[in-house]
């Protein structure tokens, strides 16, 4: 069945009904209004502000149906906004879906988007407040926007880094780029050895570091945070432009992800080009000023999701570059979508 | 010129010049941190709720690049989005902007249909803080997330109506639906009077209801409202149907735009179909308790934007009906995006 047999009407009590059933609907005390009217109303959090971002995911741009799953389309819609949240240290507190939809959608995969949506929106404990259904006559576009909450001198942001401090990034990286080459190339999941795989799965499934990123933020143990949405290098310029300073990277410390080393080994590219510019592992980059180093490791710590590394520091004079075996390298762009 | 050329840097930074040059860009003291940042930080007005809404125009569904001009998309994608914080009486305080673009889309387009969008968020002086461009291999998108403040007690739901209150609408009703049927004619606009082409404007440049929904709701002169975004019938049966009530519309006393009457004589259709299941009149409907009559007129007046008409009642019987001259006839339903 496909939803243009079901309706507006009908999809939109599909989706509400979907929402009343998961962990996440009952109105918090925080929300006072839901689903079901011209918008949604929230209380804020005493003493906090309120963090918003909004992300897309456009078919045969960010996702194909035919790679990955709907649930996990779903999912990685929600999780590329808990990102952004998590880079400015805040935690969700309410969700907006927007969903434009080609009428011949099967119904199975509406309904799987929507329960990967949800089941991470559970897990985060966020409710999905408002949104909007419309028909597409093209592509399916998933549209997120995240509002959370943060103590006003708690936000992370890009422009906060200074001269000295050190850069750290969360997990391994390149796994998603290398996860999205192997998906492109149509190996199929059981041929793949584990790093391989999890490759694949962080591609379709990204996590964010909210944990990590809230945690941090409350220990007000970074001086700037971003997220890794378009890769190191990427990251790295764009925390240098708005702190006003340079960076430099360290090409031996940065942690490559085994699955991506593999597949560079394979592909006979440089593994570092997956890590610098390629996109979508959504760790996070901290800058970190160097009397708060313990402070900031132990927040990590504490927040048990990943471990960190030390990829490099903060210069004053302007410019992104890498250090490797060749010498100091300007460091590229990372991935544009035009 | 188109965008490809341009790419995705470019196209941000020339959408950051044209919001630092609008007169809302201003970081009022609400905005701590505005586009640029992995999300945007607002402080929460004192003593207020947030009032959160997303509604998205998809090109060949909402709009036609041929039949509207840049501008008026820009300016009907952020109308939309104002005209439901209207109808839940909030003021607005931020927007987020989501477009996923066709790369072969002229850059002049962008830039109009940006300037018709921060066009009216100066207007309305509201800033825009965030979202995000990506990519359509299809149509373009225009995904608008508006976030306003009201008074906790003061905003204004679907489900307040209870038996007795009498409904009015704002304005004059039909004109978008006969101003799309007269775009999709053809019809070229110096070739049409006054009355038609104030129909096509009023489709390509809707107004929302900002004044008369805030100001009646700090009176806490209606009991529910909605926005005509589906037309009278779909807004009435769902303020009956939220409020558990049902509604009685007087045919007669219905304000029907003298463009949308004429429309309806030349295309011999009965001109209440128009105003009953035509949206895009982004109209606001109002349930007014009998003793606050006096006080709605008098809110509606000091708001100073439009009339507004007494157009029926809401009834102890469940179901939504029109009385005309035929008797009493089940209201169908509004327009379906299906």
């Amino acid at each position: 069945m496909i939803i243009a047999e079901l309706g507006e009407r009908a999809l939109l009590a599909r989706l509400r009904a979907r929402v009343a059933a998961s962990p996440c609907e009952p109105l918090s005390d925080g929300v006072l209004v839901g689903i079901g009217d011209d918008a949604a109303v929230l209380r804020p959090a005493r003493g906090m502000v309120d963090v918003l971002t909004a992300d897309a995911l456009v078919e045969d741009v960010h996702f194909r149906l035919g790679w990955s799953t709907p649930r996990d389309i779903g999912h990685r819609a929600l999780a590329v906004n808990l990102s952004d949240l998590a880079a400015m240290g805040a935690w969700p507190r309410a969700l907006l879906l927007s969903l434009a939809l080609p009428p011949a959608l099967p119904l199975d995969d509406f309904d799987g988007v929507l329960d990967g949506f949800l089941s991470l929106a559970a897990a985060a404990r966020v409710p999905l407040v408002g949104g909007n259904l419309t028909r597409s006559p093209g592509p399916l576009m998933i549209d997120v926007t995240a509002v959370g909450s943060a103590r006003p001198r708690r936000v992370m942001r890009r422009s906060g880094a200074r001269p000295g401090d050190h850069l750290f990034v969360t997990g391994q990286l390149g796994a998603a780029a290398a996860g999205l080459a192997l998906r492109d190339s149509g190996a199929a999941l059981s041929a793949l050895d584990a790093d391989r795989r999890a490759c694949v799965q962080r591609y379709d499934r990204p996590d964010a570091r909210l944990r990590t990123g809230t945690i941090v933020a409350r220990n007000r143990a970074a001086s700037a945070c971003m997220d890794l949405s378009d890769g190191l290098a990427d990251a790295a310029s764009a925390v240098a432009d708005a702190s006003g300073c340079g960076v430099e990277l360290n090409a031996a410390a940065i942690p490559v992800h085994p699955g991506a080393r593999a597949w560079a080994m394979d592909a006979e590219r440089p593994e570092l080009d997956l890590v610098l510019s390629g996109g979508d592992d959504y760790e996070l980059l901290f800058a970190v000023p160097r009397r708060r180093t313990r402070l900031f490791l132990s927040a990590v710590h504490q927040a048990g999701e990943t471990s960190v590394t030390d990829v490099g520091v903060c210069t004053s004079t302007s410019g992104a570059w890498l250090l490797g075996a060749e010498g100091r390298i300007p460091l590229g762009e990372g991935f544009g979508h035009f």
